[in-house]
């Protein structure tokens, strides 16, 4: 391969419900130089995370969509190259959003310097990023667990509801998680220590809410909605709160889905519902990570990833993410540290 | 008629869907007798209020179902006719869940004599009354309007929906309502002073909505559910709150009907959705009903009465307001003062 290559993944069309490869391109641009100001970084591991597909639509959202054309938005955590910004240095290892690119460029409000003391390079987006702090703000903020409570997790393998889970844990709640197979129950259960597990996909999610949160349902912390969200409202407890992380199942709908009018249950149980980004709690995120970082090496909290080798295969890897495919945090290794 | 009669309305069939008159029937029954501890009431104003909707189900609710040939239930304002209760003596004026029959016995816990300086007897259960207070702690402690905010607040006209609208308008708020006739739509805005007024029989909500919140919506205070919610919630602001005091379009419905998912606008504006009864603000009613009153005698807030004449007629208002049919607080004289 020539040296001057910088290798970028684009958005060649929308996507119709679930992206297809070939709604993305792989294409070659040279390597781009840093501006006064700005700082070169190789892209070490990227994040993929449900969320993009959000970006991919063109319609109002949080954050302005990816441009046809333009290269696909994520974190990546890599190394500076080169700065041409004051306080980084080649050689640093830095957090930001790089994009789905091999190089790419950070200024001084989008690089963070990554404290590699406190855990593996791939962890700074992972348990000790922006998964683990929505895990801790979200569960912490929002669903305000007591202990004694139940707390339900949906994507319960996942990277954030597997912190999710385990954080319940310490607070001193009884814990059930929400996934897609026998195995990733088995691994909540019997290696995170969940109380209980739920495979949506050969259980009634209903009755199983019912069996396994005999004193009903305090907090919800929900990463998929649609009809698994409908099956644990009904089993919410006098002012129930519920945590709306993400929509994973209604990501690819264009216009909402429909499904059975679930109001009524926040109604009946004084129940509070609170949609939230982590973006909210930027200003505690040094208080997020460096609590995190402890219960890791205390071994209170656990974290899988699952890391797919080759930046070719990363279109692949995020349309088995939307699918359900992935076990942990899926991570793509863009090259070697 | 003879002296000794008391009648009735009781539950004859559980309704399915909208209630019949044939589903309840009016009985006579002798007049009860107050044992020790108790008082005889006789019933003056009865409210007729859409939640009993949901005391004619047979199921789990936060209150116990009407049994089967059981007296309907519901709040009423009486004389007391004959007292064994210390602290209570025949003539006082008593607010409580006499139920819907002309005479009824009260406790101690049941009974609450009612300050006849604040205003006319029949708004003890009005504007002074549980739906006074439900729009009090229900758009102050759930939708927390600040000023400058815009408020959106469904079944605008009705008992509670015109006091929420006044109160935020004396918050400072824009306040926008929802009603079921150009009249209702009118009375808010030319006689409550609401900034707007859609009516939802006529217009498009969502496209109205739009028009008449140009800065978007603070606050959702929601006695209706449905499609008129649905409506609403895509227009949520950053960090909206959500009120949810009823669900009158929903009642009806033994199984939840069908709708499109709104969570995900919860989720995209950081939204809080909330559930609440006016129990849960039990020791407040004092501050509550105090600020109601002087409201009242400034002149700032105003009440409509939607009286029926005649105990004989409150089956049919009822099922008239479970549709839509009143204007103001449905009342029922149930004989003179």
């Amino acid at each position: 391969m020539p040296e001057n290559v910088n290798r970028q993944w684009i958005l060649k069309t929308r996507p119709d419900g679930m992206p297809k490869e070939s709604d993305l391109d792989l294409i070659e641009s040279p390597i781009p130089e840093p501006k006064h100001g700005e700082i070169l970084v190789k892209n070490l591991w990227m994040s993929i995370d449900p969320y993009m597909r959000g970006r991919l639509r063109d319609g109002p959202s949080y954050a302005p969509p990816v441009a046809i054309g333009g290269v696909l938005q994520g974190e990546s955590v890599g190394r500076v190259m080169e700065s041409r910004l004051d306080g980084f240095k080649a050689g640093d290892i830095v957090r930001g959003h790089i994009g789905w690119q091999e190089y790419g460029i950070l200024g001084i409000t989008g690089a963070h310097v990554v404290d590699t003391s406190l855990g593996p390079i791939s962890t700074s987006i992972g348990v000790l990023g922006m998964p683990g702090l929505t895990a801790y703000f979200g569960l912490l903020e929002v669903n305000r667990p007591q202990a004694g409570d139940t707390i339900v997790v949906s994507a319960a393998s996942g990277a954030v509801g597997a912190i999710v889970g385990q954080l319940a844990k310490i607070m001193g709640c009884r814990t059930v998680g929400i996934a897609g197979s026998d195995e990733k129950v088995s691994y909540i259960v019997d290696e995170l220590g969940f109380d209980a597990g739920i495979n949506y996909k050969t259980e009634d999610v209903s009755v199983a809410i019912a069996e396994s949160c005999p004193n009903g349902v305090d907090g919800y912390f929900d990463n998929v909605g649609g009809e698994i969200t409908e099956a644990v409202m009904p089993h919410f407890n006098l002012y129930a709160r519920m945590a709306i992380c993400g929509r994973i199942s209604e990501y690819n709908d264009d216009l909402p889905s429909m499904g059975p009018r679930v109001l009524r249950y926040v109604h009946a149980a004084q129940a509070t519902v609170e949609g939230f980004l982590v973006f909210r709690w930027a200003d505690r995120y040094e208080e997020g990570r460096s609590r995190l970082a402890q219960w890791v090496r205390d071994g209170q909290i656990k974290y899988k990833e699952d890391v797919v080798e080759g930046f070719e295969n990363s279109a692949k890897a995020f349309i088995g993410q939307l699918g359900g495919a992935n076990f942990g945090k899926l991570l793509i290794k863009v090259s070697d540290e």
